[in-house]
């Protein structure tokens, strides 16, 4: 199962404090590829084939013991022979009903690696991005992106400041990765964001719990061949609620399956969480701890009271902020996917919890994508291309702000170059979602791993704004000023915290939250209940437990008063975006190989849009000659001086080797230099040339990447230029 | 004295290794305003001051004492009136003496000091930066980017990008923060990147050794009038070589000078090192210890292998990296200057040692702008306008390459908009510079805190990539090809390591290391040495000793081989940037205050240029009306496509106030929508207005804020608007 730090850190961190046990990841379903039951398995299939295969091996093996026994009676050849041909023809049977249950398994698994491993291999072969500190043999999920990788991330970053920052007015901020214990105490991190760990009992060396367990059951169920129909669907159930399982109940499964060290055999002890943040020190004392963020939003909420002033004291607004997060994998996988440290870019958009409309939501309303909603996921279904409005219209999607946010990702990643058909919006099932989130999406991304959350998109009400008023007494409200005085009746419930403190201690806090966080209908049954009785049993959700609440404990009534202004905590709505996934996915989408002209090889391009492509274009003289060299130059020379990133090549190198070498690099336009006067500009997809003057050659190029004008324009302005065998 | 991050951290653990006493900093001279001999403070006046002030202090003195006297000896009143009289009038003497001296002390600090809390004022209101964590009282050192700083730092590294990367080709990277140990052992780092600490003996607090010493010394001559020059010129040559003390004579100054914890007055401990890194632990185990980086560079160095492939394995190229840098400050100070995490932009070129000229250096060869020479700074001079070539041409500037960088830097920082005449490039002085440093240069910038180094320039040999050869075994070399092979007599020094290992033990590495770098008089000076004598001392200047060299430890001979090929380790030119610095100093140097129209109050004004500013235009409709905020709302639509930050603010606020509000965040442009037909385009700094059509307003806008044409064009095209009462 793909765990992902994004979404699944924070859903967890912020989650948990309604649940009694330690939920993992709020995804058991989706990733797990052929074995999910959302993507279709062919379960029938399967289960007959397993049986029949299980019947096959029973026949197998009778039909061995007769032809022994055969033998043993010194029967005559004839019939031994013939015994033996059912035999062989019984393991005939028997061995192709293996392989099409192999195949089912593999799940087109196969396919998908040798894909992965050819994107792979040239990503590192060209630098995009490189294993860190590899001299020194390297460090477990820490990648350097090299000078392609690089670019292609200062674009993504740069366009999405254009598309979000810009184009919203949001307040972009920039806060520390270095941040104090208070606040992601605060925020739950310090208690919360945790997986659960076993140790090898000898060498020591850690392991994911859930990730042995899961990999056992994967294993047993793709290997072993023999297992029954029933113990294949105890695994399958074990791997579809591996994130609902406690410490405890993981480490009983571990015990049961006999699961070992997997490089030792050594024994494992009991599962135990371990705490994900980089921990450090803070000045020389050694008394403030501190760690390295793993997420940028709590810069952004300790700012609110700033921010909101800075937005002349009005909602809704938005702040945004990208920057490294960190987290320290127990046991890092999947490349580029699970990393240690990344750059997220976060937006959290305040808003009026009583209107939540935006007013640019028409704009997107029409759109229409893949949507996976809560429901079709609870009954099988499949992803469908839904029209956002009628979601929003129908409540499938919260409210409008949340759905003009899932339609501005929609646009994001599309004009990236996501592939449309592999992106789908996937809704949070309810026992995913925190209890005081509204509602949560989750943009997907299909890349070879599987379906692959890139960006979250929560409707987090007001969760973070009151952890950090609560913690550091400072209010992070808003308030609406009523034109003129209003009188109201409120019902106020008042904790006695003297009492609860009394009463409760440690947990004389959450207590206090439980009972101001009733609604009317629950404070009234409340005050009835403490007239009556005295005293009532009342559910603390955080502390999973029931309390008895006493008479002198609260006090709930209702009072008029006069009221100037509405004064609330605002909403937030929070689009998280993955920026490393999002490129690690792009890099699997624009991917292709195409055959050489000689059709001896297959050459790699990545078809990156212009938009995040690292260089936009490169010059080349034809062949080497001193005159050809000076008009490259100079074209280069004036691409550069209107911002385009080009790179000039003027090694005698075949002009077909250093097109291949730039289509591996996803560079869109190629200018061949191979007159004075005018030259040639290519097209990396079409491979189609067009013969421009050497003077509007650049702007000519300018105009193509910026997206001033379209390669088809461009086409059927200039004449073609045919290319010759030494072109290709 | 000013310590800085960016160079001292870095000057210090790469010239460590040659010096035997720990340095704090290698900027003795330069920060300590005017009390620094390099900024000519008027020592004579101030010498001759002390001393009518001790002589004044001594005539009232004695004068009170015979007013005492006269007074005990009941002498007539006439005369004890008079003797008091002319006692008071002494008084009257030594306190204007004393307030001679006071502001010559000061030398224009007061002025200085007020200047800043102007502007630091102006951006802590209008949330150019925040402290961190505010609502949680805070971090010492750690600062946010609200949303016009981030703006600000955003376009920085922007134009940083196409200057530096997108104008010389460079192959920029992006590693992870989190560096595992062994990294930051081969830099030096953990073992050098230090600083000198004492603690309080009883509350534990811990401060700067050098720092305390130092504010004592400050204190004592500021204040203290008494003070006799003789004294005062023993404190100001401890200031002066505050930075060569070891930790032991730190020890004995805080001693003899008794100076005690400044908030207890407990007394303290004896000064020992602090190592400045973030420490972190890598992955579960906490086996691995790991460090928050102390500067980007060694993620291009360990790089260096693929780098080099990836330019076709040719040099001369360039490296780049922006990223976050970390520093564990003791005690940070100086707001934005000294801070303990901030965002480095490092450039590495690497160059063949053979041949550091650089193709595009007469590019650069004719600017002129101050530099100042060690030669200049022995000598007391200050810093001169000079050309770059001269200063090249004549060795003052160790070669073409280098000489290139400063010129680059110079266009750079002046085009963010750095006063030419408050920016200077000066050279290290020998003392400050690592042994293997060929030449090194400061760009220093002056604020209200005296000179800061924002970026230093420093050939740094083949130091780096030699310390990761060593350390991983992996040789960080380059190759250059001979046509034919080459018949090549080398002197080849091969030291013996066991026999050294016997005789040298831990001490035995840097012994090899200092055989293996004589030069070859000096080593064929050795080998005579050794057959005549068998022995002989040699200097080994990282241990800061003499130690026996025998026959057998080292042989030393010239052989003669065929070599296809030279194979070297590269020079490295680093220009590194530290860009919270440069940002700080943008924001003093650009910030100005005028009055109001009205006359009544001071306006604050940041001139960004446009490059800079956080916004470039904002759009108000004149007054509250409909149709006026039609207008508004779609010429703002039409600067946010083109890519223009823009902000419409439909306040009803008066124009005079709108305009205030945005001059203090800088914004170069004002378009006030009078007319839905034309509008006025209003310039910050001049407050000329113009007035163009509707439909051009937004591209005029954005032909001026890109520089494509200027302001003085945009002034002489279109029509005057002459502001009525109402506009200012």
């Amino acid at each position: 199962m793909l765990l992902l730090h994004l979404v699944r850190g924070r859903g967890r961190v912020r989650a948990i404090s309604t649940k009694a046990s330690l939920k993992i990841s709020p995804f058991p379903h989706t990733f797990t590829l052929s074995l999910s039951s959302h993507t279709h398995s062919p379960m029938a299939t399967e289960e007959s084939l397993r049986k029949s295969l299980a019947d096959k091996q029973s026949a197998v093996e009778s039909q061995g013991n007769a032809v022994r026994a055969l033998k043993a009676s010194s029967a005559p050849k004839s019939q031994i022979d013939a015994a033996i041909e059912t035999l062989n023809a019984l393991k005939l049977e028997k061995s192709s009903l293996e392989r099409s249950l192999h195949s089912i398994l593999a799940g087109g698994g196969d396919t998908r690696e040798a894909f992965r491993q050819s994107v792979v291999n040239t990503l590192e072969r060209r630098l995009f991005y490189i294993p860190s500190f590899k001299i020194y043999r390297g460090v477990a999920g820490l990648f350097d992106y090299g000078p392609p990788g690089c670019a292609v991330k200062s674009n993504v970053l740069a366009f999405w400041r254009q598309h979000f920052v810009l184009e919203e007015n949001m307040l972009e901020v920039d806060c520390p990765c270095v941040t104090p214990e208070v606040v992601l105490k605060a925020s739950g991190h310090v208690d919360k964001f945790t997986d659960l760990m076993v140790k090898d009992e000898k060498t020591g060396t850690c392991y994911r719990a859930d990730h042995l367990l899961k990999d056992f059951c994967n294993e047993k169920l793709q290997r072993d061949l023999t297992l029954s129909s029933d113990k294949a669907a105890e695994l399958k159930h074990v791997l579809a609620t591996l994130d609902d399982l406690s410490g405890e109940e993981l480490g009983a499964k571990i015990k049961e399956y006999e699961i070992t060290a997997p490089d030792t055999k050594n024994p494992l002890s009991d599962p135990y969480p371990f705490n994900l943040m980089f921990q450090t020190s803070i000045g020389p004392s050694g008394l403030s701890p501190g760690f390295m963020r793993p997420e940028t939003a709590q810069g952004i909420f300790v700012n609110f009271k700033d921010l909101y002033y800075y937005n002349g004291n009005k909602l809704p607004f938005a702040a945004a902020q990208i920057g490294q997060a960190f987290r320290n994998e127990i046991s890092p996988r999947q490349g580029l996917l699970r990393v240690r440290e990344f750059t997220l870019a976060e937006i959290e958009h305040f808003v009026d919890p009583e209107d939540k409309s935006h007013p640019k939501y028409p704009e997107v309303a029409d759109l229409e994508f893949l949507m996976f909603p809560r429901e079709e996921q609870m009954t099988g279904q499949s992803a469908k291309k839904t029209c956002l409005g009628d979601a929003v219209s129908k409540g499938i999607v919260n409210n409008q702000t949340l759905g003009y946010f899932i339609g501005r990702v929609y646009l994001f990643l599309t004009r990236l170059g996501i592939d449309k058909e592999r992106l789908r919006f996937r809704q949070h099932l309810a026992n995913e979602m925190a209890h005081y989130a509204a509602d949560c999406w989750d943009a997907e991304i299909e890349c070879s791993y599987g379906w692959i959350e890139c960006v979250g998109i929560a409707d987090r009400s007001a969760y973070d704004l009151r952890a950090h008023t609560d913690k550091s007494g400072v209010p992070l409200v808003a308030a609406e000023k009523f034109s003129e005085p209003k009188e109201v009746e409120k019902l106020v419930i008042t904790p006695i915290k003297k009492e609860l403190g009394l009463a409760f201690k440690g947990n004389q806090r959450m207590v206090v939250e439980a009972l101001e966080a009733m609604h009317e209908k629950e404070a009234l049954d409340m005050k009835a209940a403490l007239e009556s009785k005295g005293e009532l049993e009342f559910k603390v959700c955080t502390l999973d437990k029931t309390v008895t609440i006493k008479k002198n404990m609260v006090t709930i009534q209702k009072e008029k008063k006069k009221e100037h202004q509405r004064v609330f905590t605002p909403s937030v709505i929070e689009p998280s975006f993955g920026i490393g996934r999002i490129i690690y996915c792009l890099f699997e989408h624009t991917f292709y190989m195409r055959p050489s002209k000689a059709g001896d090889e297959q050459l790699n391009v990545f078809r990156f849009p212009s938009l995040v492509a690292p260089i936009k274009c490169t010059v080349f003289p034809l062949v080497q000659n001193q005159k050809y060299e000076e008009v490259a130059k100079l074209i280069s020379k004036s691409l550069t001086a209107a911002g385009i990133s080009q790179k000039i090549d003027i090694t005698g190198t075949s002009i077909g080797k250093r097109y291949a070498r730039t289509d591996e690099l996803g560079v869109p336009f190629a200018i061949t230099v191979d007159s004075t006067s005018s030259v040639t500009i290519r097209e990396r997809d079409s491979k189609d040339q067009v013969r421009v003057d050497v003077e509007k050659a650049a702007s000519v190029v300018k105009e193509v990447t910026e997206g001033q004008r379209t390669w088809e324009d461009v086409w059927s302005t200039f004449p073609h230029h045919s290319s010759t065998a030494a072109d290709e």
